[in-house]
């Protein structure tokens, strides 16, 4: 076992804001107004690939997966959502849910290394996050499953 | 219950070879030789979103990709791999495996929409298929946990 203790990624940190700690990850908000995007950081050092969780982690991941999600959906009701773990360029293990439209201006293709990032007012990051906080409250527990 | 029957969507037909069927899933082998490319394909019709998993799925479905990642190190050992279900182009449920290096022409950025397909040819493309088999035999099972 590691002795390592778990710590976001200065680019995950810096490109994002603490939503909500789910019982294996972090749920964040993307500080990017184009898109709504969420992402999931499991809370273990060290993880980079899928196939390095442990058994009782890769389920709980898919079960935080689902849950942000339903989230994404009852928050922006998007036409699509992307779920996405790529890790090229910040190693560290991350789950993009991101909702897509076709009016959005990467649309069809991916949002990964599309433009430029454009970051929330302060006012509208604490809302969504705040909105966003009340809706995962009002939702069935991840554990149901 | 939907009283459709599964088939796999023609584009993805197209530009994909079977390789296995996993529990849950088809796993397929992408027709393109410029990455090592495995897709999953759920054997549930009318699926579109992580959401729509029932709560089993979700979870077979985490199994599988771990699966399916440990085959792609195995067979390729890239630098990283990609995983992703995005349906932009295909509604249908798929999720991409995808293995990354950064000598690959689309690296760092993602692959979706990256150029033009190489497709293997009718050797290759056997030949990878029948190892992919060998080694996914040699694996342990998925239902391992």
């Amino acid at each position: 076992m590691s002795t390592k203790s778990f710590a976001v990624a200065p680019q995950i940190e810096a490109a994002s804001l603490l939503v909500s700690d789910l019982p294996l990850s972090q749920l964040r908000l993307m500080d990017d107004a184009r898109f709504p995007w969420l992402l999931l950081v499991p809370r273990r050092p060290g993880l980079e690939e899928w196939s390095d969780l442990s058994p009782e982690d890769a389920l709980q991941l898919s079960r935080e997966i689902h849950t942000a999600t339903r989230l994404l959906i009852r928050y922006a009701a998007p036409h699509k959502v992307n779920v996405a773990s790529l890790g090229n360029l910040v190693r560290q293990m991350h789950v993009h849910v991101v909702g897509r439209n076709t009016s959005d201006a990467a649309w069809p293709g991916p949002v990964w290394g599309f433009g430029t990032s454009a970051p929330y007012s302060e006012g509208a990051r604490q809302g969504i996050s705040l909105r966003l906080k009340e809706l995962l409250e009002s939702m069935e527990p991840i554990a149901d499953f």
